[in-house]
């Protein structure tokens, strides 16, 4: 009941049919779907193991989407790949709408991927002390570090402390790629330094103790950034919100202010609607790694009402973690997202950022209005007081 | 500029063929593989807008699992959809270990889905006495929201208030469906007699104000759940732990609490090391709404050296959402990666979450235990206290 | 070096003045005001140990503050125990203007003091299933956990479990007792018994395990409540804002966004102003158990402009811990107090809960107001944007 | 019925006469306690407002706690304010095991006040440029702040943003002031001269905006401290842990492993015991600010059983706000209680600081043991599975 494996050529379609046929047997189901794919196996090496063929998930495109940002300019029809029914239909009604009044502005705040290796000393004098060290080596960390790599850049190390644990947040520039493994291997140089230097006391060390946090939300990413941070941000005139999005900017404002206080109340990471959905579409249809929705789904949405009536809103995504470099970005039918955006390869990973949390911002406004309009139509309108 | 649309027949080979040409001519690429689907476009229909073609998402198989839940019972080959290298070879090697000494327990604790109405009322006493009077006319709340499906059951109303505002959390068993349509659907036809009523100074009324809290994390779903609460469970021979694994337990147990502590102090929601990647491969395979991974990603890992000196290790999914029915559960290669599991259709959605939790479990382990062997093996493995 | 004890009356005025005499030996500082109490010691006992004097902490008056609360009904002149200059003077400044108006409406929402032991089994199956045993036995534990007490009500038993163990919140109506102790106790009891029935797979048992979660702040409290639900609300006409705060609506409320909007991304508790100050201060003048600040300084501040344009603010405190009966309540100076605001003894203690969470309220006003005051009449104020 | 005021001098004898005769008019009680104080009123000007007695609050002696700090060294007995029974015999029993197998030791590891001021501009770009405009101005800045006060030094200015706000988080050494006022002061100078500068873009401005966080626990302050970041910590031979606490490592490593769990789970922001009973004790005694004890008791508890078997044991404070000047702490039994310490004045808050963690750390390990010891001698022992 093993399954079939070739060490020499684990990729080859001889070794994918062989699983293939015991998968058939195991399972003792029909399967036909799950192979057919119009690539060779061999270029999923490096992307998974055990291939034994492919998911084929569902691409719709929408748009246009107009977009107002520093790398992103001009229109674009965004692939959105989901199996829940209304989801692009959603999202297509608020880019719509967003790009009726010139668009959506898009600003990138920060850029950095980390890895938060754990120091453990004797007390916590010998881990305080060992941060005022790093903090004066900081220049050959730098060096050492950016030497695993033709990309990395290290910007800056943070340091946290509890009892006598010091956590060292190395955050790297990473270019095109999301980085995690760059940063991996460039922390760890760092850290085989420091551990030859036999700093005073130590009597601990992990690459990764959970601070970084990978594949999870976390305050210090909410506040600190992992991977991209990102806004987007539109003002909606006055009248352009009433006539197309069926809502006013005061009921707007009151619901806003409803859904951030029940966000607080019930200790939410996020006071959006459903920035989740649009951040999986766009991550499966352009390979990127999905799992980083666990972090890259925190937004905090804030709105006004401006003097003169018009509606200002916008989502702020502070870790977002794409890549249009490395990881599943070269695969066939990822590959062909990334370019129908014009953001595959080298240069463009900036631009890719700019496209996800516009195309949030769409799917917030649309989902935001369609509650209100849902209220107003209703026969409870009247139980309201008019806002 | 308009993305072709056909109002009669959206999903004819026509009308895609159409939108096909479109994207063409609007990105200038080259597209090929995305158009590569195996299936007739009009069973995408319910699934997705816009319909053009596919994401081919890789998929390998790993496995055998051995489970020993009270639905999953015996041994799986999983299927793990990504462009992740070394995912899925890292949860093939913990599923081996796990299977090898008997298999992971696997134990749903609670099911229920929910959907929070908020309800504003002129000042805090009404909300107060709404209260009140929604606890005592729940059978009638019951009856009404059941009658819109022949599967949800109200099984209690949580109410939570601040200020005038008090949020109703109706909580539904939801059957083999993810169901929050089903409770949307429910809880509205509940609301809609409860506006009815007129209740005494309420002033406006949303089905939704970010209580749920769907697609976000939020410590209300890890208190109270969300979907399904599933834990899964192992005990590892001290032998074993040493052989397979080439760790020991109180070097586990030692990170643990390095891992725990880093999580404390960072605010994150999750102590365990990368839930999200299992559950993201399983969700793309299996046709799970995968935006679901934000609020499924939550997760509580508790450990224990028992007094024989064996390892307990066990993962909770406080909120995890999970389909065998509806949404994208019985689109073609979906269907198929279900079939593999047995988890297709009804009765099935219980059996499905387990051997999500047991992928889980299987990944945590073997990730921590590579985290501790590579420091063993490091040529600074002196520098340690030789735990 | 030992301080004096006497195991027979370690209250008397002999032990104290021993007490007091190796302390000036040891300290070799002039002691004076420590030791100048108006009381005979022996009052003390129950209280502390080792009594050797009091701190005296200067007591003003606020006020009057009128009150429309259900408990609390017309004027009232507040005892504040601080040593931090302006901060009477703040509150004494919101009172003014609340009770100009009509004065502040308050009301309890919830009412009930926890313990919540942990039980520990083989595994999550004996967990689970436990919790459904306890349901079946409310009533018997209610009986035996009242047993304790003439006092203490059980209200309900909520359960949340991780891995193999279950927390069991025991919630209790404690009257006018702040109840800490006395829930413990009753707790005690029924655990009791139910570890007498030796439930099936039990490995451990703890009556504290940090659910409670007791002088900590919590997610648990803010949600389901500790002590008491409190909100207090104002409506201030548009025109009194103007001449009496001198501000506008649109510009508290546009500040209000702000803080929240901060609130959110520091991930704080609180996104009010400084309901700690006006808590501790009533918390030791009024003999409360002040290290409850830690919970009861949690807070959810909730606004609104009305359609008239008038301004609506509200404050929710969700577990505050505040009794008239025990702990600290009969000592002189404290005692004395509470007679001020007519809440010394039975029934008195949602009166009290009343006044402190209106005191809050202004407070908060009086902050807020400050705060934008300020900006319009520095030399900057041309640079907004006229809000 | 307004409090009588004298706006010549509000704190003289004959004032203060006239406001307790109207208070005991308007209470209708016999006011006696209250009005006894061992001091001239006068000297309670700058510390409180409408001044009219003093709260009594008992102070017992703890100790001797013998200390291993860098500033604390020695051995101390702690005055502790409390109307809470048994508190100060438990923090006495720990003081007394922590003592005599050679005392606590404690480390300060950062030491900061700060002042956030948020900048809003008319989009996120101008926010952003703005944060390198600060940056490339700290010098400026700094010399600025600092011309308002001979203590305070700006160390650097933290920036966090979301949407078109910016926080600036201005962290400054204020010596042995607790530094609110100070830093609020310095911040607003440079402040100033940045709003003379005309940011472009910038819309509105506002000195505080909750991310201080003031009073209030948060995320930010649990990572990037606020007030003094203090460590405490103890190794307890495995033969003194038995006989003494009549406990063993084991257990006390087990029951953290569960309440760490407990506060994990319940969103807890303390996985200790009861901090802020200690905290709030020394504080009401030495006149700190005790509504701090907000931020103040939020901890990080971290134990570990070590090789030879002995159990190390620590709690981390990352937000203690602490003063030996200014503020109440130099009103006459506090100024008393400091010098019991050998705190008051110039030079001495971080020794305060390590005394208050020290102090802190007894209390904890008191509870714990007298949690565990419980079980053990309860009837119920043999239930468990003899740890």
């Amino acid at each position: 009941m093993k399954i079939p494996r070739d060490k020499l050529d684990d990729y080859s379609i001889d070794i994918v049919n062989k699983r293939q046929n015991f998968l058939n047997k195991q399972s003792k189901t029909d399967i036909f779907h799950l192979y057919q794919y119009s690539f060779n196996p061999t270029i999923t090496s490096g992307n998974i193991e055990n291939f034994i063929g492919v998911a084929q998930v569902p691409i719709g495109i929408a748009g246009p989407l107009k977009l107002n940002g520093e790398y992103a300019k001009g229109n674009f029809f965004i692939p959105l790949a989901t199996t829940e029914g209304t989801l692009l239909a959603s999202y297509n009604r608020g880019m719509k709408l967003c790009s009726a009044i010139g668009g959506v502005k898009t600003t990138v705040l920060d850029d950095k991927m980390n890895r938060a290796p754990v120091f453990v000393f004797s007390d916590a004098r010998y881990a305080r002390d060992f941060g005022k060290w790093v903090t004066s080596h900081f220049n050959k960390l730098k060096v050492l570090s950016e030497k695993t790599s033709s990309i990395a850049k290290l910007l800056d190390i943070d340091q946290y402390s509890a009892s006598k644990m010091i956590w060292l947040r190395f955050n790297f520039f990473t270019g095109d790629a999301a980085g995690q493994n760059m940063v991996t291997r460039a922390t760890r140089e760092a850290c085989n330094w420091i551990l030859d230097q036999k700093p005073k006391g130590l009597e601990y060390f992990s690459l990764a103790a959970n601070f970084d946090t990978d594949k999870k939300h976390s305050y210090i990413n909410y506040l600190k950034t992992r991977g991209k941070r990102v806004v987007a941000e539109i003002t909606i005139p006055k009248k352009i919100l009433k006539e197309s999005f069926r809502v006013n900017a005061t009921s707007m404002n009151y619901q806003r202010g409803l859904t951030t206080t029940g966000s607080l109340l019930c200790g939410s990471v996020n006071n959006g609607s459903h920035s989740a959905n649009g951040i999986t579409a766009l991550f499966i249809a352009c390979g990127q790694d999905v799992a980083n929705v666990a972090e890259s789904s925190a937004a905090i949405v804030y709105n006004e009402i401006l003097n003169n009536g018009d509606y200002y809103f916008s989502i702020t995504i502070p870790s977002l973690i794409v890549a249009t470099f490395g990881g599943g970005t070269s695969l066939p039918t990822q590959k062909e997202c990334l370019e129908i955006l014009g953001c595959h390869g080298k240069d463009k990973v900036l631009k890719f950022a700019e496209i996800v949390v516009a195309t949030v911002l769409c799917g917030e406004l649309s989902l935001s209005a369609a509650i209100l309009a849902d209220e107003w139509v209703s026969s409870h309108e009247n139980m309201g007081r008019n806002r």
